[in-house]
């Protein structure tokens, strides 16, 4: 059973996990500590880049042979395989942990209790789902791409208080307050992968890019930049986009099979032709392809329409509405071309997971229940 | 100079104005505290109805002879003019009070002042402005009626977080949960008046009353039922209409001068005439005979044409906005007919004043800045 410091552990352990979330993908945030049976700290670590050391590693490195006897808290079970690092549930058995808390097991069905297994054979203690919850928000991408084969989905929008993106005229800038824009760019930076659609990159030219330092974002690696996804069924983009010349790599997913070649020459993009009808793709398998490509987690900022079939495809696991102090009237453009909906009980339903002032915008977040 | 224990006594004495919120219209609301000059309080009282004791009577009362010598905390300048009761300003002078805090003068411009000076002239001390400004929060209709001779005008408004209040088909029921609906019985008893259009009456046959008792409201004295008024240019109401069989008054403003004889056997009924052309009325007089019925406070719940038409008038100043974890979809409809935007600069601004969940749905309050 586990007592309130066993919770306390566990807690830290995951705060710990998440200073790597600008720098892990396409791997999962861990966090690890390590205490000796009075409850002391003796190590601790947090799994900081794809291909370094895992943080149990970390942890047992600091711990050293005061790791004997201990007990390890590690926010995710600890792997059994032989990936870019050794098995991590070896280490922790040469060590001589005696027992270890596990927020939540491997979500990879293929190896998903094995590690558990392993160290349970070794006569070590396992206790799991200590604080599962929040370990599993910590790695909703790599959580949904290991159990469903696709990303997790995020939308990111922001409308005036009636709930409107634009001016008639298509105006927008800006709705949002510069601190709102500077949390986007926070949000931007834990996501794989930024994606429009074509009608956003010919009406704005976006750089769809993250833009702060590792010292702005307060964490001690480098941030890695997001991939930029533009769907374009019928390839209209300019090899003159501006993203085209901006650090980072972009996709681009078409339907169509002529003038791929036109960006053959651009190193840093890559066209991917996926079949379609009508001018329209099945986004689904864009989003498997996606998670194919180790994408974890995708962030879409586009206009009504894309942001419409998402939704209508059941694509979108959250949602993330800024809303300006203004109002814009009903001759201004709205949020989500979905499809109509006849009845109030068929509305969308959304859960809202936070609400909370930035700058002088709101922000929500929520989760869509479809 | 106020000390830390001034403030107190007339945070306690807003705290019990307060009290009166359901039933002292069309008067202020107002509370008072007394204290001898060790700061312990002798007498404290609230204005609870129109034409009953004031505030500072109450507290007089209650604390005798220990009134003399002592210190009088008032959320509003005492009255110096005999209305429906003597003037304060004599009883506190009468009481032997030394020295009196107010938080705001009269806002009526025929009075503001001659309290103070009364004070003044009978040796009296006086210290205004201790919390002016959530003493001016408490009688905004009052306030704004008294200064501007208009009401003080809150629309109340529910939609779905992408600003929609009902499917294309019209139905809307329910997008707020009973929560929501609960909190807005309690909005509707804090004002004098709820306004809707014709449209909303034809369509929906709403009772626009006020159902909750003294003690679901919390309060000592019977509420008032505030009195329901119809915008209605064209004189379609029926006869029938079921606000008109309830509890409470109904005014219909019309420009029409036919038919207004069709409701003079409803006794709870009033129909009114205010000139108008093209089925449009001058709004501004509607408010102004509004206010010149001693009408503080108008609460508006209507669809988006006259809402609109409302804040292309200006004459909204607040908003209450209701936001449903639901998305309704670019098809149904929008909040505010308002004139079209041309320019981002031009939108109406708002300012958020509060921010709270209510049950599953979200409630935003705001100002209106024109």
């Amino acid at each position: 059973m586990s007592n309130p410091r066993d919770v306390e552990c566990m807690s830290y352990a995951l705060r710990l996990a998440k200073q790597g979330i600008y720098s892990t993908r396409p791997n999962p945030n861990v966090g690890c500590v390590i205490t000796n049976t009075k409850g002391e700290i003796m190590g601790e670590g947090y799994h900081h880049r794809a291909g370094g050391p895992h943080a149990e590693i970390f942890a047992l490195q600091q711990a050293g042979d005061k790791a004997k006897g201990g007990i390890a808290y590690i926010s995710l079970e600890p792997c059994c395989h032989y990936g870019k690092t050794g098995p991590c549930v070896e280490a922790l058995i040469d060590a001589g942990i005696q027992k270890v808390f596990i927020a939540m097991r491997d979500p990879n069905p293929l190896v998903s209790g094995k590690g558990v297994e392993l160290l349970k054979q070794h006569n070590i203690e396992v206790e799991e789902n200590i604080l599962s919850q929040q370990a599993n928000c910590l790695n909703r991408g790599f959580i949904k791409r290991m159990s469903h084969g696709l990303p997790w989905v995020t939308a990111k929008v922001a409308s005036s208080s009636d709930g409107r993106t634009a001016l008639s005229n298509g105006a927008s800038k800006w709705i949002t307050s510069e601190l709102a824009r500077f949390d986007v760019q926070k949000i931007r930076a834990r996501h794989d992968a930024i994606m429009t659609g074509i009608g956003t990159v010919l009406a704005d030219d976006p750089s769809l890019n993250m833009r702060l330092t590792k010292a702005e974002l307060g964490c001690e690696e480098e941030p890695i930049q997001p991939i930029r996804i533009v769907l374009d069924p019928e390839l209209e983009m300019s090899t003159n986009a501006k993203m085209l010349s901006l650090t980072g790599k972009t996709i681009i997913y078409t339907a169509k099979d002529s003038n791929i070649n036109a960006f053959a020459n651009l190193p840093s993009c890559e066209v991917i032709q996926i079949d379609g009808q009508n001018n329209k793709f099945d986004l689904h398998e864009i989003f498997k392809h996606l998670a194919k490509l180790d994408i974890n987690s995708v962030l879409v900022e586009s206009g009504a329409s894309l942001l419409g079939q998402l939704i209508n495809a059941q694509l979108i696991d959250e949602l993330i509405h800024y809303i300006a102090p203004t109002l814009m009237g009903n001759q201004s453009r709205g949020m989500f071309d979905v499809d109509e909906i006849a009845n109030m009980n068929e509305c969308i339903s959304l859960e809202y997971e936070d609400i909370r002032q930035i700058g002088k915008d709101i922000r929500i977040t929520s989760l869509i229940n479809y």
